[in-house]
C-alpha cells in the first residue's frame, strides 16, 4: 500500500492521517513541490505520529520512485507532501506505477493553496479560471496568455510562484510582475499596464498571512514580506467580492479597478477600426460617384448598412457575425475599384 | 474571534484545529454547503474535542449570522464546515460582516473537492478551467456555456452537482447530463454528443471512493453508488493524463476520446460554410460574367485569394482574420449584383 497523505498549510496531521502513518513502514516527506509551512517539518510530523522516523526526500528520489516503491510493494509506505498531494505531476506519475505495479494506492487530502486562496481574497472559487505558474525566465508568455483568456472571460488568474527547493529559492513577486510586464511589450493585448489591479497572498496558512491590493505601479514598491507569496490577477468582480476584498484589506469597494474591462479582443478592435475606414472610405467613394456621374446606391446603401450591422453585432457579443459584417462591407466597396468602376482612396 | 474550520473530505480534524476548537465558547457546524462525509459528524466531531458540544446550525442561521457574530464579539466562536469552509459564499460574507464589526477572522482551511478532484482523476489541475454547479433545472445553459468555452480552450471543466441538505437531496449525475443534453438541444454547440467522455469521482476522500470513465451514451447506464459525485467533462489529454487515468480506470491510455476536438467554434463553422458558398457562387458569377461577355478578372482573382486566405487565416488559429476574409470576399462578389453588373445565384 501506497499511502500519499497532504500535509495541507499548515503541516498539522489530522487524526486519521496519525492513525494510518503510525501503520506505516516507512515514511517519507518531500518539500520540492512546495515549501515547508514550519521549520524542522520533519521532527514536528514525527512527533505527532509517536516519534516515528520521517525521512526526507528530494524531487530524484520521488521521480525515480523505486525506494517509495518497493516499500509499498510488500508493506505500507506513506509519502507526506506539503498542500494537497496529489497537485504535482511527479506524485500523480508515482501512483500510476505503483497502480500498474498491482500496489494499492490511497490518498489523504490536504488544503491546497489552490483552494484556500479564493476564500483568502473574499473572491468566488467559480470566478477563477485556468491557474498558471510563473517561473524564473525573463519572457513568460504562457502566464501572460492564461491572464488575458482569463481577463476576455471576466475570470480571475491565479498565479503562482516558481519555488526551488535544492535553492532554497521563491520567486519574488516583483520579478514575476516584471517579466509578464516584459511579455506585454512584446505581445501588447493591454494585460499588464500600470493601472492593473494585482492582488497578493502572503503565508497562507499561517500565524502571519496577509493579503495586499495595489494597482501595479504601487504594487511593485509594496513590502509584501517573508515568502510564500501567491498573486492574483482578477477579472471582473462580484459585488460580494468587492465588499469582502473591501473589508479585508481597508478599502471602499468601489475602489477596486476591472482589469478585464482594460483588455479587448481582437476582434472589438478590428470592428472598431475597420468601421471608421470604411465609412470615411464610403464617403470619398459617394463624392466620386457624384462627380463621374455614377450612381451606386444599393452598393452604398448595403455597405452602410452592414457596418452599422458589425457595430451592432459586437454590442451584443456576437464577435464572429460583427466581423463577418464589417469585411463584407468593405468587400462590397473595395469591389467597385477592382471592377474599374470607380476611384477613390481607402 | 470567528475561526472558520474546514473538515476536509473526511471530517477529520488536525492537531491545530483541535486547539482551537478546545478554547472556543461556542462551537457551530453546518452540513448545507455540502454532505457530511460521515453519519453523526456533529458527535463525532465533539468526541475529538474532548466532548466540547457541537451545535449544528443550517443555512438561515448562517445567512442571519448574529447568533453566530454575537458569540465572536465577546469570545471565541467556530464555524464549521465540511471541505474547505472559504467556498462557500455564505461564509465569505459573514467574515466580512465580522471584520467590519471589528472582530477578528481566522480561517483553518480544510481539503476541499475542487483541490482534490485534479488528482483523484490523474489530471492536472493547472488543467481545469472554470468550475461550475449543475442544478435541478431542466435546462442548464450556463453550466453548458462553462463547458463550451474550457472545451474550446482545450480544458477539463468540474461539475459540481446540487445538494440541498433540507431535503437530503442530491442532484444525480444522470439527471444532470439529461439537462446538459437538454441544453445542447437549445444551443446546438455540438458540446454534448453520444462520444462525449464523461469522467465520475464519487465519494472521494471516504474508503469507498470510486472513479469511473466512459462515453455518454454509456455513461448513463453506469452505476455510480452513493453520492456525493462529482462530474468532469474533460479537454484535451496531456500525455500523463492520458497514462494516469487509464491505469485508474483500467482502459487502454489512448481510448479516452478528445471532447475539446468535437467542439468546433462559430468562426470555424463559418469559414467553412461561407468558403464553399463564395466558391460556388464564384463559379457561377464566372459563367455568367462570359455569357453576358464582360470582365471582372481582378474581382474574381481577389474573390479566389480572400477565400484561399480565409481558409489559411483559420488552420494559423487567426480566426478573426479568417472571417474577415471570407466576409470580404463575399462583398467583393456580391457588389457585382448590388451594382447590377451581373446576375447569378449564391
Amino acid at each position: 500500500l501506497l499511502i500519499f497523505v497532504g500535509l495541507g498549510l499548515d503541516s498539522s496531521l489530522s487524526s486519521q492521517a496519525i492513525k494510518a502513518l503510525e501503520e506505516c513502514d516507512e515514511v517519507f516527506y518531500e518539500d520540492y513541490t512546495s515549501p515547508p509551512a514550519v521549520p524542522n517539518a520533519e521532527e514536528r510530523i514525527s512527533s505527532q505520529i509517536s516519534g516515528k522516523p520521517v525521512r526526507k526526500v528530494d524531487r530524484d528520489f520521488v521521480e525515480s520512485g523505486s525506494g517509495i516503491l518497493k516499500v509499498a510493494a510488500s508493506g505500507h509506505a506513506a509519502l507526506l507532501s506539503p498542500g494537497d498531494p496529489m497537485i504535482a505531476t511527479t506524485h500523480e506519475e508515482l501512483r500510476t506505477r505503483a497502480s500498474r505495479q498491482g500496489i494499492a494506492t490511497k490518498i489523504l487530502h490536504g488544503a491546497s493553496i489552490l483552494s484556500a486562496l479564493p476564500g483568502e481574497l473574499g473572491l468566488h472559487s467559480y470566478n477563477f479560471g485556468r491557474c498558471v505558474t510563473v517561473t524564473s525566465g525573463p519572457l513568460q508568455h504562457t502566464a501572460y496568455n492564461t491572464v488575458y483568456a482569463n481577463l476576455l472571460q471576466g475570470l480571475h488568474s491565479a498565479l503562482l510562484l516558481e519555488w526551488d527547493s535544492s535553492r532554497k529559492f521563491f520567486l519574488s513577486p516583483r520579478t514575476a510582475i516584471d517579466s509578464l510586464l516584459a511579455s506585454e511589450k512584446d505581445i501588447q493585448y493591454g494585460v499588464f499596464g500600470q493601472e492593473t489591479l494585482v492582488l497578493a497572498a502572503s503565508r497562507i496558512g499561517r500565524g502571519d498571512s496577509a493579503i495586499q491590493a495595489a494597482k501595479l505601479d504601487e504594487f511593485q514598491r509594496l513590502e509584501l514580506g517573508d515568502p510564500p507569496h501567491v498573486l492574483v490577477i482578477p477579472g471582473r468582480f462580484h459585488l460580494t467580492e468587492r465588499e469582502a476584498l473591501g473589508a479585508l484589506t481597508n478599502k471602499e469597494p468601489g475602489w477596486f479597478p476591472d482589469n478585464s474591462s482594460m483588455v479587448r479582443r481582437l476582434s472589438a478592435t478590428m470592428v472598431d477600426r475597420y468601421t471608421k475606414k470604411t465609412e470615411a472610405a464610403l464617403e470619398r467613394a459617394r463624392e466620386a460617384a457624384k462627380k463621374k456621374g455614377v450612381r451606386f446606391a444599393d452598393v452604398f446603401e448595403n455597405v452602410e448598412a452592414y457596418a452599422k450591422d458589425s457595430v451592432r453585432f459586437m454590442a451584443e457579443g456576437k464577435e464572429e457575425l460583427a466581423v463577418l459584417s464589417i469585411g463584407y462591407a468593405e468587400g462590397l466597396l473595395d469591389s467597385l475599384r477592382f471592377a474599374g468602376l470607380l476611384e477613390f482612396e481607402w
